[in-house]
């Protein structure tokens, strides 16, 4: 039998895993709970239980997993300690030797949630074929992956595509969670796109159909009116274009990669944005003509047991 | 004997050649003109030429050489090939595999120098101990070098750490050598430095000592100007702080390096000028207190044999 590897995208609500193929074909997923209480003690019981089950129900032996993949929503030590995992309540703990022990000794990996998704996005998504990618990920924040020669560029202080804090914007005046001020994160997130829409709005007296949806306005709703020809949507995408379009420049001036992914919910707005992104990322590497291209994530919510059972096979 | 390895760092006027233990201990340096004429076809030959010779007068065989490592001032594909480099006036030649054919068979491997000079400063500079550094150079204009897990990231394109070509300065109008505005380098280096003096000079008519220099100034006045308590000059210093400031912070949010070394003939206003970079670095990178340092290059123009030779190591 070919050996499978299992791939583990512990979020703060569910945790979704995967059983698949060594050479990337998804044979089965499903979803746990993630049961916070007590510190997070019972996740990860909670997937070996739930994997055991399933290796059992599949009539698949330990001696055929190569091994299982795990992402976790927060910084880990290149050994797989995590010191403070904020969102599961995890603090000082080694859940890849945990997870381990709790799966008879299948050998465990693991890796920073946002990282594991890049690497999945390069295994089987978007950036499959490539080496070298860079995953950018547009949803309530703005999250990144640095995949150099199919390998995570974690950092070695966790930092490592941490690219929703760029600052990019000086005359911005509220604080980003992160505590510094103008980052990408604030403008070209959902929530900073939609931010950006009704500030546009209060700042104009001009129409736009944008103000139908008042306060309550979403990101989604922005690119729809923008995609409609609204202008005042338009000039709200094209101040998120341009900071996204920097951001990614100066990577592209860094590390160099063949290319871009763009995940996250903001990104089923597809060629548009890629487009007004685009249009910035080439005025701002006007030193070649030859470089990484923009390209969409295909895996969406899936990217992260991908990446997560790709770590396996290093 | 111990084996050896060479390092060679052509540039426009001269290559620069030194004799190393695999221990990163240099034996002997020297330097031989770099014959531009006839396509840069000469430069090889002699090149390899006063190797041979200085092999023989050492009385190291060629199997005692573990090979030689060369950097070329222009991009080089992973294969060694250079499709063009307009300081020597090559077209289309793979450097690496002629002078190892015309070493009689020494194995060698090149790199872009920037590159190169960076990784000299992990191996044996101020980046010593390192193992992911990201090194900055504020000369002419301002290189850049990113080692991740001591290997150079040299891109897919050969714009890996092109970093004097992030665009920082929106308010910018003049075009920098690379077709764009606004570039790092347009401020930082020694020649943007010494323009933003003529400019800050220009536009107001407060008194300060870089007015003794006129239109001649140097980075070096400014600099010298600002620790003597300039208020003039600090607040130039403190504008090419700021953008060195926030490239690094942008840098440190992709690649997360334990160490930014930083080079080149700015770089021996030492101390003052790190403090300077630091504030703003500090400010952009506010996401965490646990980031990589800033520090001064310590191998002057040797870092490219340094480096050179350390090619040859992997």
């Amino acid at each position: 039998m070919e050996k499978k590897c299992i791939g583990i995208d512990i979020g703060g609500t569910t945790v979704k895993i995967g059983i698949f193929e060594i050479d990337g074909s998804l044979l089965d997923k499903w979803e746990v709970p993630t049961r916070k209480e007590d510190g997070g003690k019972y996740i990860l019981p909670d997937v070996a239980a739930s994997v055991l089950a399933k290796l059992q129900e599949m009539g698949i032996a330990k001696e055929d997993v190569a091994g299982a993949g795990m992402g976790v929503p927060g910084p880990v030590m290149p050994d797989g300690h995590v010191e403070v995992c904020v969102n599961l309540g995890w603090h000082d703990l080694n859940p890849q030797e945990e997870l381990s022990a709790l799966l008879g000794g299948i050998p465990v990996r693991s890796g920073n949630d946002a990282n594991v998704a890049a690497l999945g996005e390069m295994w089987q998504g978007g950036g499959k074929g490539y080496h070298d990618i860079v995953m950018v990920t547009l949803g309530t924040g703005v999250g990144g992956g640095v995949i150099i020669d199919e390998k995570i560029i974690a950092g070695r202080h966790g930092l490592g595509g941490e690219i929703g804090h760029f600052h990019v914007r000086d005359e911005e005046w509220e604080h980003c969670n992160c505590g510094g001020v103008g980052c990408l994160e604030q403008v070209a997130s959902a929530t900073g796109i939609a931010r950006e829409a009704r500030r546009t709005m209060a700042a104009k007296d001009a129409p736009s159909a944008m103000r139908a949806f008042g306060d309550g306005i979403t990101a989604k709703d922005v690119l729809d009116c923008a995609k409609a020809g609204d202008e005042m949507a338009n000039e709200v995408m094209e101040t998120v274009g341009r900071y996204l379009g920097l951001a990614m420049a100066q990577i592209a001036l860094t590390v160099d990669p063949e290319a871009f992914v763009i995940g996250g919910g903001v990104s089923k707005a597809g060629q548009f944005l890629i487009d007004v992104i685009e249009k910035y990322y080439q005025k701002y590497t006007a030193i070649s003509n030859n470089k990484g291209i923009l390209t969409l994530a295909k895996l969406g919510n899936d990217a992260g047991i991908y990446g997560a059972a790709r770590l396996v096979l290093d």
